[in-house]
C-alpha cells in the first residue's frame, strides 16, 4: 500500500499555498525549509482518510489535515533544539542552519498557524477541533517533558515508559484520526473508537520502532541500527530486559546505558544486543507489539463504517507495521 | 488610579486554580514561577474592564483575561531566551534558573494553555476569540522577528520601527480590549474602535517608554535610565535623531550605537543623550506620543458606551501614560 497519490498531491498543493509571500522571511523561510524536508505525511493522510470514511472530500478535510501536519512539524522544530539534533531527514536542522532563536520563534509561529488552519470550519466543528488539538498539544508537551525527565531518572518503570510514548507519540495519531471523524460528522462513539485505534496503533508503531532499532535490518530500517543504544535511550527493550535480567546482567546493562561509558560504538551496540538476547526479551517485545496491534483491531470493529472502509484502516495499519521489517 | 483591587484578587485567584497539582512538575513549575513574578496584569485588567463596560462580570470575562495574561507570559518566557536576558522583574529568568530546553517547552505549554482558557465560551464567541488570539499571536511573532532583524539591519526607517512596535506590543493591547468587547457582545464597530484605541494606546505607551529610557527620572522609571542605549537599541529617539542630525552627528550616533564601541557606560549614555538633545528631538518625540494618545481619544469617542464608561478608559489611559513620568 502506498499513501494515495491524490492525497499526497492535495497535501503538497495546500503546503505550497501556505508558503506564499510571507513576511518577515526570516520567520517563514525556516518553516518552509522544515516542511519541505518531506517526511511521510502519515498524520494528515490519516485525517483525510478518516474524513473520506465518513463521507467528506479531501478538500473539506484539508484544514484539519494541515493543522495536524503543521503542528507535528512544530514539535520536530522544537524537539530538535532540545535534542541538539544536527540532522533531520538527512538535512541540517533549522537551529543549525539558522540559529536557536530562529527555530524557537518559527516553531512558535507554526503552533499558531496549526490553530489557524481550523478556522475554515463552522463554529461548532471549530470548537471541537480546536479543543482536541489543544488537549493533544498539551499532552505532547507533557510527553516530551517526561522523556527529558527520564534521561536523568534511573528508575522509571515500563508502565511509565509506555505512558510517556502514549503522550509523546500516540495521542497525535489518535488526534489526526479523530479530527477527520469530527469533520465527517461521526458519532461520539465512533470518534472515541477511531481515537483509541490511533492510540493503540501509535503505541504499536513506536514499540516496533524501539524493537527494530536493535533487531531490525539495516537495509530497510532507515535509521542506524543501534542508534538508541548509542544515545543511551531507555527504550522498551531496556525496560523488558530489566525485568528478566539477573543481578549481574542488570548491573551491566545499567552501566552500559548509564551515560558514562567510553567504548567503541559497534562494541557497545553488540554488548547491549547480546544482553537483550540473553534475557530473551525479543519475543516478549514482539508479543507486546502484537498486543497493542490487536487492541487496535478491536477498536476498528466498533466503528459504524462499512466493512470496506474498515479494511482500508486495517490495510493502513498493516502497511505501517510492516513498513520497516 | 490603581488597578481595581477586586479585579486583582479575581485574577490572582484564577491563577492559583491554574497552578493546582499539575504533572510533570518540570513542565508546570517554571510556568508558575514566571507568572508569580507578578507584573502589573495590565492586559487582563483591560479585558475585564472592557467586559464590564459591555455588561459582563469579571467572572464571565475571566477566561478571556487569563488567555491574554498567559499568552503575554509565554512571549516573555521565549523572548527572554532569545534576548539572553538574565533577569525578569529583578528575578532570575526561567532559562537561567532551569535551562533553555525547559523555557522552550514550558513556553510552548503556556501558548497552548492560553487557547484552552477560551474553551469556557460558547461556540460562536469561542471562534471569534480564538481567531483574534491567533491573528494577534502571529503578529507578535512577526514583530519579534522584525525586532531581531533590525538589530543587524543598519537602515530601518522610522515607519518600519513603528510598525515593528505595533506588532510586537500594541496588537496585544488591542486584542485584550477586543476580547472583553466580544465577550460583552459589543457590535463589530465598537469592537473595531476599542481595538484601535488599544493600538494607539500601545504605540503611545511604547514610544513613551523609549523616551523615558533616556529622558526619564531614575526614581520613577523603574528600569535603568539609558538601558536602551547600552543595548544599542535603535528606538524612536534614534530614528527621530537621524532625521534632523547633520552628517557628523549622524556618523557619531551610528558609531556609538553600532555595537562595536568600547566605552565607559555612563560616558556612552551621556554622549548619546547629548546628541539627542543637540538634534532637539525630545519635543518631536513628545509630539509623536501626544499624536498617538490623541488618536486613542478619537477611537474612544466612537464607542456606544456611556460617557461614564468612556471616562474610565480615559482615566486608565492617563494613568498608564503618567505612570512613569
Amino acid at each position: 500500500m502506498n499513501l494515495s497519490k491524490a492525497y499526497q498531491e492535495a497535501l503538497e498543493s495546500a503546503l505550497e499555498d501556505f508558503y506564499q509571500d510571507k513576511s518577515p522571511q526570516n520567520l517563514y523561510k525556516p518553516i518552509q525549509y522544515l516542511m519541505d524536508l518531506g517526511g511521510k505525511r502519515i498524520r494528515p493522510f490519516l485525517t483525510l482518510m478518516t474524513g473520506e470514511a465518513y463521507g467528506v472530500s479531501a478538500k473539506d478535510a484539508m484544514g484539519g489535515a494541515m493543522a495536524v501536519e503543521v503542528f507535528h512539524n512544530f514539535t520536530l522544530m522544537h524537539d530538535d533544539i532540545m535534542d541538539k539534533a544536527r540532522l533531520r531527514r538527512g538535512r541540517t536542522t533549522v537551529h543549525e542552519k539558522w540559529d536557536v532563536n530562529t527555530a524557537i520563534l518559527s516553531g512558535d509561529a507554526m503552533l499558531i498557524k496549526a490553530y489557524q488552519f481550523l478556522e475554515t470550519y463552522p463554529n461548532d466543528i471549530f470548537k471541537q477541533l480546536t479543543s482536541l488539538l489543544s488537549k493533544t498539544a498539551i499532552e505532547v508537551c507533557e510527553g516530551q517533558q517526561y522523556d527529558m525527565d527520564f534521561e536523568t531518572r534511573p528508575n522509571t518503570s515500563k508502565e511509565e515508559y509506555i505512558e510517556m510514548i502514549r503522550l509523546k507519540t500516540a495521542v497525535l495519531v489518535g488526534c489526526a484520526l479523530q479530527i477527520g471523524a469530527i469533520i465527517g460528522g461521526a458519532s461520539e462513539e465512533d470518534q472515541q473508537a477511531i481515537y483509541d485505534f490511533g492510540i493503540q496503533l501509535g503505541l504499536a508503531f513506536q514499540l516496533q520502532d524501539d524493537y527494530l532499532d536493535t533487531f531490525g535490518d539495516q537495509d530497510t530500517f532507515g535509521k542506524k541500527i543501534g542508534g538508541d543504544i548509542l544515545e543511551d535511550k531507555k527504550t522498551i527493550l531496556y525496560h523488558l530486559a530489566l525485568k528478566t535480567a539477573n543481578e549481574s546482567q542488570r548491573e551491566t546493562l545499567q552501566s552500559l546505558l548509564g551515560g558514562n561509558i567510553q567504548m567503541d560504538e559497534e562494541e557497545k551496540i553488540r554488548k547491549v544486543k547480546d544482553l537483550f538476547e540473553a534475557t530473551e526479551i525479543d519475543s516478549d517485545c514482539r508479543d507486546l507489539i502484537q498486543h497493542h496491534s490487536h487492541l487496535a483491531d478491536i477498536e476498528l470493529e466498533k466503528l459504524t463504517i462499512s466493512e470496506y472502509q474498515k479494511s482500508r484502516f486495517k490495510d493502513l495499519k498493516d502497511w505501517l507495521m510492516h513498513r520497516t521489517f
